[in-house]
């Protein structure tokens, strides 16, 4: 990571930061040079890291450059039952193996960010299979019916007379006595994790008599604005070929650059509020966003592979008078038929409709990732969907860019 | 028990029950002359049975009578938490010493009702202890939270804004994994158990695939028409005096008389029948109600005492024409003067017109239990307060009756 000129306390507790609970005590703590134990825990219920993850996992890598203690909570037990914290339905159970499974790639992929060396893994599996009813009852009573149906999500879920399963009300008490094993200064996590943290600090104060301050981090948007989720199809993922983790960044909406800058990269913030300022006074933000994409290309791939990329960009995009924003879709791995393309894409009303724009030689394709656009000369031409970013140009002014799903 | 003339399959399912689940298939299971397998289950958290605890009991008890194998289950994990089924608040929880003192007594008095003998006491902290926190996990999912808050006594408290422990939710899930363990056709118990003995049904047609009936039987008034309740002073208790429980019996309400003869006594429901229509056509209840505390009195305590119980009574009351509804205080036990007597039952007024009413010779006492209505002769006269019913009369109207506390 690069040295920010900024003063490193602030830059750690205010960068992307959403909420400290209790910030002005934290800080306290931190500027008195004491070695501060913290965590973040994750439920490994997915298998590829995006670029919202890596925020938590960059503050952590924050305080280990500061010199703190950072533990890493594998949920390995809660991930069995599945938080509902960001859902607003129940989630199907996860084996043992999808777990384990999981948390290797997750590992891999982290391992990018955080100082592993310094870093220990804990499963939380190890101390919450052994809880007895007792235990929990004793967990329990420390919290009413009522703190816990106050939560927004639930409360969207009793109006819309959604289930709530009755075990999910017990994940608080079980993800807050992971703090209370762990007996740290300071945990970290999304803001949609608010609710469970703070279970973590009554539990850790009522039980181990120290205070738990809470750290949030805000949560990014995808590429379209929109909360990023696999679901959406508008994740960045931190084990995307460089061309193609390159043009997702330039996709995206030109007023997340300031966003993604501060949450995604190490560029001072002072740079970032400059560019913004050049920005608003009509500089393009098409400059910016280049230089967003070599920077975050270059911190998962490494320098030469990020000014590869943009070189692929510049040839494709810029030398065919592609416009750098075009629409992008997602299709299925495979071999394709061109018809089925342009139909299955809607740059073709109907089949019929395709044939006649290929036939009268309308249709344009580069399936290299890079190379030039090539006039596709009969019906039964076949497209790759695979790693290379496809790139189709319909008449003289429709382009679109197809990703694998 | 005595035999009563009626079906006996329909006694055991009617007499003093307040619902049966499922009442039909039940009755088809008993007419079968299969042996079916019943419990009841108490929480422990108090010395004295009152008559409101033997309902439950003696339907145990006909059960017994007609070859059922029934199962008594101490709730020797549950008390500790405390159910707050039938309260509107948490409630303080007990220590094993406690419980296990508390269920000597119980067992003891139960044993006039229950056949221990042919009856298994089985204990829940036996099972629950050992429950892991996956175990309970298994458990909750089979709810949800909006079954929980449905409860009426949760949403009273929710409405008034008193605060529901989390531990209470799992408070249903523990009574209810009792039914998966001893694996049963029936559970009996009061009404206000419904809903925990319907979660014992979820769970054991879950994970047993097996029914579970239940009957609830009707809870009984106190001697004051209210809900019979150690705190409103309106218990009788079955190991009270059998004078004392007889006048108790002769100062409660007339129109529990049918309920009491049908939920407390072996009185065929054809003569209690006859008894109400009598009463409804000018008979006097006095009659009705001391041949009701002749055989509560009988059961508890044997025919010779209650036959004494019944002349003492007499001798009492009427031959000093005593009215036999008279009021009825509580005082603590020992020894008061008469002056606060007369101040504290609010006989008199203030303590000069006390000492005035028995400077005038107006005030008479019997401590004795039965004997005869003395004048108060001076003063300084002090009374015990003690087993023994204390009678008093002021003037020639006004008679008080005074029981310890």
């Amino acid at each position: 990571m690069k040295k920010t000129n900024a003063d490193p306390v602030r830059e750690v507790l205010e960068r992307g930061v959403s909420e400290v609970i209790v910030k002005k005590e934290l800080e306290t703590l931190i500027r008195s040079k004491k070695k501060i134990k913290l965590y973040l825990g994750i439920d490994p219920t997915g298998k590829e890291l995006h670029l919202g993850h890596t925020i938590a996992l960059r503050k952590l890598r924050q305080f280990q450059n500061l010199g703190h203690e950072v533990y890493f909570l594998v949920g390995s037990f809660t991930a069995l039952i599945g938080d509902t914290s960001d859902k607003n339905s129940m989630r199907p159970p996860m084996t043992p193996e999808q777990i384990e499974e999981n948390f290797k790639t997750y590992k891999a992929q982290a391992a990018k960010i955080l100082d592993f060396s310094k870093t220990t893994i804990v499963y939380n599996g190890e101390w919450l299979s052994k809880l007895k009813l007792a235990d929990i009852l004793n967990l329990a009573n420390k919290f009413t019916v009522q703190q816990m149906i106050e939560r927004d999500m639930y409360q969207e879920r009793l109006k819309q007379g959604k289930p709530i399963g009755l075990h999910e009300f017990l994940y608080p008490l079980m993800q807050g006595y992971d703090s209370v094993e762990l007996n740290v200064d300071l945990e970290v996590g999304g803001n949609d994790q608010l609710f469970n943290m703070l279970a973590g600090r009554t539990l850790q104060k009522v039980l181990n008599s120290r205070d738990k301050h809470v750290m949030t981090m805000q949560l990014i948007e995808g590429t379209d604005g929109r909360k990023m989720a696999k679901t959406y199809g508008n994740v960045i993922n931190i084990n995307d070929e460089p061309a193609d983790m390159y043009g997702k960044i330039m996709s995206m909406s030109d007023r997340l650059i300031g966003r993604y800058f501060e949450l995604c990269t190490d560029v001072p913030m002072e740079e970032i509020s400059a560019m913004e300022e050049e920005m608003m006074a009509g500089a393009n933000p098409r400059d910016f966003k280049m230089r967003l994409g070599r920077e975050i290309v270059a911190m998962y791939h490494g320098a030469k592979a990020s000014g590869e990329a943009e070189e692929r960009f510049i040839t494709v995009f810029r030398k065919h008078d592609v416009p750098d924003d075009i629409e992008e879709k997602i299709l299925s791995k495979g071999e394709w038929n061109i018809i089925d393309v342009l139909v299955e894409t809607k740059l073709a009303p109907s089949k019929s409709e395709a044939r006649r724009l290929v036939t009268q030689g309308g249709v344009k394709v580069d399936e290299s990732g890079g190379g030039a656009l090539k006039k596709v000369e009969e019906i039964e031409k076949m497209i790759t969907i695979g790693d290379h970013l496809v790139l189709i140009q319909v008449g003289k002014r429709r382009f679109l860019s197809i990703r694998k799903k």
